[in-house]
């Protein structure tokens, strides 16, 4: 009840009174009164006046089930949120959930991380009130070898996301990387558990930098939040929802053909290394070649300084711009 | 300690002195014989004679750590066991050790489970004291996309295990079935924990029926034992160090290509839909074609009626021969 009176609130241009909820909820004023009570000891500001009933004129930058839940907008990807005020990492609660059976689309999101995880068991740096770290819950009824695809989806989606919320145009660096002049802004991981030829779950989590002013020395020149960027706090609660909004689409588009190839376009419009001159690094081997963009299985297409076209794919290679980080 | 003096015993061809053990471990004569008076508890057979030593007579057919690490013969593949008289499934056990950080090699046993997985999270039938459940825990470093053709490595060390112990010739029904006279003997089933281009572990779990004498009448004419094809029990311990004293070399030569390139033959040679007709189905359409064997990704390659060659892979399709079950 409190997510669907906070969406209420939300969505009501004036007052909203006590009767109305009362009707909507089929419950006592006094049980209305106590949820807007809970709801301004979390920092909303909320207006009562006789008569014409309950305002709200500020929400603060809580995350929250109710608050996560009341913005959101897709039909299944985070309509159900699990929230933690701090847990190990978002990832591991998902996976941990997907074992047990949890529904498809559900959303693990935590203010703060202990252990957060980058790729290949690596840390992520994760205090409290400045990030958003969320994971999603996927059970789709693929092929295990299509699954890396999707952490494509949540690429598309975080940028979008981003931009839909703030104006920011941020950029992908391939495959997964998600950068702002440079500087890295948000990291995917992608896990799965499968049988041969069956998927158990898949959960894709994003780690999205937000409103931090500062990062430790050593990675303050590969590092940026949307803070530094934007110069003001952003609600977290309202990005997820946004990220999740895209990231729905994508998800039903990629599951028509089980591919990137209704995707590849918005990807490519988005991905940094596009036309540009590139490092490919694979084991024992350097050499540079020029990136045109992704195909429909997200390998990336090169040619060769002998003119050669080909495509790698993640995990063989990674890439770096010929020039900085990116 | 258990496990090396009943490997000493079972090595001994006369009688092993208290004193050689005593010496061999550092120990004193009273812990020996604790450990001995464990041994016979167990239901083995050990003479003790005055200024001679010890003399195993009889093993009986336990599973246990000690039984299964003193016939280990590999160096690395189950030298490790971990031990279960009852647990919900070995799978289960292998990949949350895998999430704990478990080391690569390690195999989870047990002598019944309570909730067997078949394929698909289906169950499997799992009484105790008849079967082997059996699951190795592995941690490939190659690319994710490779590990299903894994699955195809414990089958092959199941029929050349059982084929060491017993001398019954089992087959292999594409892509992993074990079978004999038509009827199923073992199952295998694969999971793997992955992020996108790197493999958190790999759990390979094998159900073996070895002394059931009966089957439930709705499975009777699709599943059989070895008791039933060989009319006498069998040492389980025993056929467990077999499979994975096979397995290891299997799993050996598969890494140095990462693909079945140097084991194709050798699974071609038990695969009982060889050189068969076999019927081919796929989501919304059935076709006869005839089998030759497996490529080197252990995708099975057919020949259809109209004569195009083409290769099917697990998941996509699957396969029944013309006549009968298998």
């Amino acid at each position: 009840m409190k997510s669907k009176i906070l969406r209420l609130l939300k969505e009501s241009d004036g007052y909203l009174s006590g009767q109305q909820i009362c009707d909507y909820f089929q419950v006592s004023r006094t049980a209305i009164w106590k949820v807007i009570e809970q709801l301004k000891k979390e920092g909303y500001q909320i207006e009562a006046v006789r008569n014409k009933g309950y305002h709200l004129t500020e929400s603060p930058d809580v995350i929250s089930r109710a608050e996560i839940e009341s913005m959101s907008k897709g039909r299944w990807a985070g309509g159900h949120v699990v929230f933690y005020e701090e847990t190990d990492s978002t990832n591991n609660r998902a996976k941990d959930a997907g074992e047990k059976g949890e529904a498809h689309g559900t959303l693990f999101v935590a203010d703060r991380q202990t252990s957060g995880k980058g790729r290949r068991g690596r840390g992520w740096e994760s205090p409290a009130g400045m990030s958003v770290y969320m994971t999603i819950l996927l059970r789709p009824d693929i092929q295990p070898v299509k699954a890396p695809q999707m952490t494509l989806l949540m690429a598309v989606a975080v940028v979008e996301g981003i931009h839909k919320v703030t104006g920011l145009c941020c950029g992908i660096k391939w495959p997964n990387d998600i950068v702002c002049r440079g500087k890295k802004i948000c990291g995917i991981l992608t896990e799965m558990s499968s049988e041969m030829t069956y998927i158990n779950y898949v959960v894709i989590g994003a780690g999205i930098n937000v409103n931090q002013e500062t990062f430790p020395q050593e990675i303050e020149d590969r590092a940026t939040s949307l803070r530094m960027e934007l110069g003001c706090n952003i609600r977290r609660a309202e990005l997820i929802a946004a990220v999740m909004e895209s990231f729905e689409e994508c998800y039903e588009t990629f599951l028509k053909t089980e591919d990137l190839s209704g995707l590849k376009e918005r990807y490519n419009a988005l991905l940094v290394n596009k036309d540009q001159d590139v490092k490919i690094l694979e084991p024992g081997n350097e050499y540079y070649a020029h990136a045109s963009g992704i195909n429909e299985k997200g390998e990336l297409i090169i040619r060769t300084e002998d003119g050669e076209e080909k495509t790698v794919y993640a995990g063989e290679v990674s890439v770096r711009g010929v020039y900085g980080y990116v």
